[in-house]
């Protein structure tokens, strides 16, 4: 029997672990596998022979539900994109060398975007080569909810409930006073606005959410964004504003850069601060009330304790059905949902070309931001509501959540062979 | 029979409505009181005669329980201080006049060190002007857990909880990548370090923690930050910095300040930056490898969703025992924790002076810091665990936790009497 190697890449979720547990659980189940490696820190653990024996470390049903409820990527991720094969090969006959000597028959790279890349270069090499016995199999995740082919990400769901409920939470924070005052919010998105768009679920109970929300896929004017502000703070004191980090002007330029390229600190070095920051510092100037910015950060993207149910659920699904597509044989393929219905919320897993994946970005379409370009449409609302639904039961111990770290940074794990 | 006010001051915490469901429970239990009013934004709410009637809004204990999980001050809240009454005494003159209109036996005042003022300076008028039979008690909260004469303050547990969760959840996200990364997170405390100190409580299931705690209480050394930075990244590539937002250089000025006294924006505007993303510059300049700055901002102070099942009880009990001091007369005392045992934790509720409370600050003692500067001893810890100890059972609808709302800003909510 083969083995099975999986691997973790890209920017850390909530829910990269539950597609990993569902990998696992999925080659437990099968029957087919011998044993399970993970590559540590994404291809580079492939690259640098340095894998850990999973069925060793993931020894019961316990530890699969211990490792569905710790955020981030258990394994450790990279940023590392592989050469062209035409040009350079040597990585490709490298990570040859390193499957064959672990007899691995099937390789899941979970990941956004440029993992689906190593994902598309690696399962073309393998078939130009002739290494048929090796299938490479992408699965997906990513908070940005950016992937195309797929109707959304593990982990955005996730991350979507945090911010829905920060916003929920912030508003009655924000509302206790009764003199004017103005909080931007920063939401993570370089460019697309998926996140940012969540916002607005701080409204499902009756709440007032965002008074204005600004995705990055619309042009962002600051005199206008000045405007808008003043016409809030006239209907009630307390403003509150949802702001993708990659908010651009007219002409593509970042909020954050165009209006800071000349803040120096007292040495002359320049002040790098994020648009919620720059636009606090021009409510401050221009309209002169209490202002404050809050930057979600990390925060959005690891908030274990608070993931959504439905996202931790398809993305373990996503797992097994990833797995399956390995086992049936299947190569350069990435395991993805479709969604059938809106209400009643129905999926169906599905496998696609991780070449119509790799390298696309999946961004919101414009008419799903109300013309006004401070809001999101009902369409907007539709699509997110089913996302954040259920509550995971987060086990705890002495007051915090129980995470599994199944290998720490900077000591030496790799197996014998 | 007579009537019982309630109001809110300060900065909002997760507990203070949970204080207030206690006193309404009280009220409701005894018999022995008429209607239950609610102050809107504090002693101003008294001052405006802008009351709510909460037997009208809280009318079950489903609605006891959502004011429980509601973040935030229910009655709004206003950071307002009377006036010295030998100097002024109108605004007391106004205090009694609306207070007697109401037919208020009883006055709830539930706020921090501020609050405390308004309660002595209050109840001692009343006491000397023979206004005898309307009693004033005070209810503490914050989440800075600096109030003098209890063990802890209602909302700090809670707020510790968040802090050492999401510190530990950090841990998860920043442990993926190999290469070195400084990680600065800064707490709220301006003079008290106790929040900054509940970053420890990561370490209770194993974690690593933060690599280095710098409380507010000791002065801060950039210089010795640096070598200590350094020192941490050596041992291992993920470094997390816990700082709180008041330290202060040797000379008690804030670091925030002294750092960034010459940054200026391209309008020649002052940049505001905290604590932390002048540390985040500093590491960049002095050491030069990945660094980022995380501000915990209000999140630590209204998610709810995270309280300290401790805390909540607590914070209600504690209502209770404000009220049932008010029934038995009492007048110019605050209800407060008491506690007799560490392991297992054992409280007493009892009731202290409020004189001894107002406008003191009680500060982590420095030999609860370690002789190293950069962390807190095993005594810290000893203190910190009980707190944060047990979850709440919070309520969600449509992904989101339910909240209640018993009064929206800028709408007239007066009742007529």
């Amino acid at each position: 029997m083969k083995n099975l190697l999986i691997a973790q890449s890209g920017g850390p979720t909530v829910a990269i672990n539950a597609t990993l547990a569902g990998i696992i659980t999925g080659a437990c189940v099968s029957g087919g596998i011998d044993k399970v490696y993970g590559a540590l820190n994404g291809i580079q653990g492939v690259l640098n022979d340095n894998f850990v024996n999973l069925n060793e470390l993931i020894l019961d049903t316990q530890c699969v539900d211990l490792l569905c409820q710790t955020p981030a990527a258990a394994l450790g991720s990279c940023r590392f994109k592989l050469s062209n094969p035409e040009e350079d090969d040597s990585q490709y006959k490298r990570i040859v060398e390193v499957l064959q000597k672990h007899n691995i028959g099937y390789f899941i790279y979970i990941g956004g975007n440029d993992s689906m890349d190593t994902v598309d270069k690696l399962s073309e090499y393998l078939v130009s080569h002739n290494v048929g016995d090796i299938k490479v199999v992408g699965a997906p995740k990513t908070i940005d909810n950016d992937l195309a082919e797929t109707d959304h990400c593990p982990g955005f769901g996730s991350a979507a409930k945090y911010i829905a409920t920060t916003f929920a939470e912030l508003e009655r924070d924000c509302s206790v006073y009764d003199i004017p005052a103005v909080t931007i919010v920063e939401v993570m998105g370089r460019n697309a606005g998926w996140l940012t768009a969540s916002s607005a679920l701080a409204r499902l109970n009756g709440g007032r959410g965002p008074s204005l929300i600004y995705l990055c896929e619309k042009a962002f004017d600051i005199d206008r964004f000045v405007e808008d502000v003043k016409e809030e703070i006239k209907k009630h004191p307390d403003v509150i504003v949802a702001i993708s980090e990659g908010i651009k002007d007219e002409n593509g330029r970042y909020i954050s850069e165009v209006n800071q390229s000349g803040a120096t600190d007292m040495f002359g070095h320049s002040y790098i601060a994020g648009a919620a920051k720059v636009l606090e510092q021009v409510v401050r100037e221009r309209i002169g009330c209490k202002v404050r910015s809050i930057e979600m950060n990390l925060m959005q993207r690891c908030a274990a304790h608070l993931a959504s149910a439905t996202d931790l659920s398809e993305s373990k699904l996503l797992g097994m059905h990833a797995f399956q597509c390995a086992m049936e044989g299947m190569t350069g393929v990435m395991a993805s949902v479709q969604r059938i219905n809106d209400n009643p919320y129905e999926i169906i897993f599905r496998r696609v070309r991780v070449k119509d994946v790799a390298n696309k970005e999946k961004t919101v379409p414009l008419d799903w931001i109300t013309p006004d370009g401070h809001d999101v449409t009902p369409e907007m609302m539709q699509y997110l509501k089913p996302l954040i639904k259920g509550e995971v039961n987060t086990k705890y111990k002495n007051g915090i959540p129980e995470h599994i770290v199944i290998f720490k940074n900077g000591i030496d794990n790799k197996i014998d062979n």
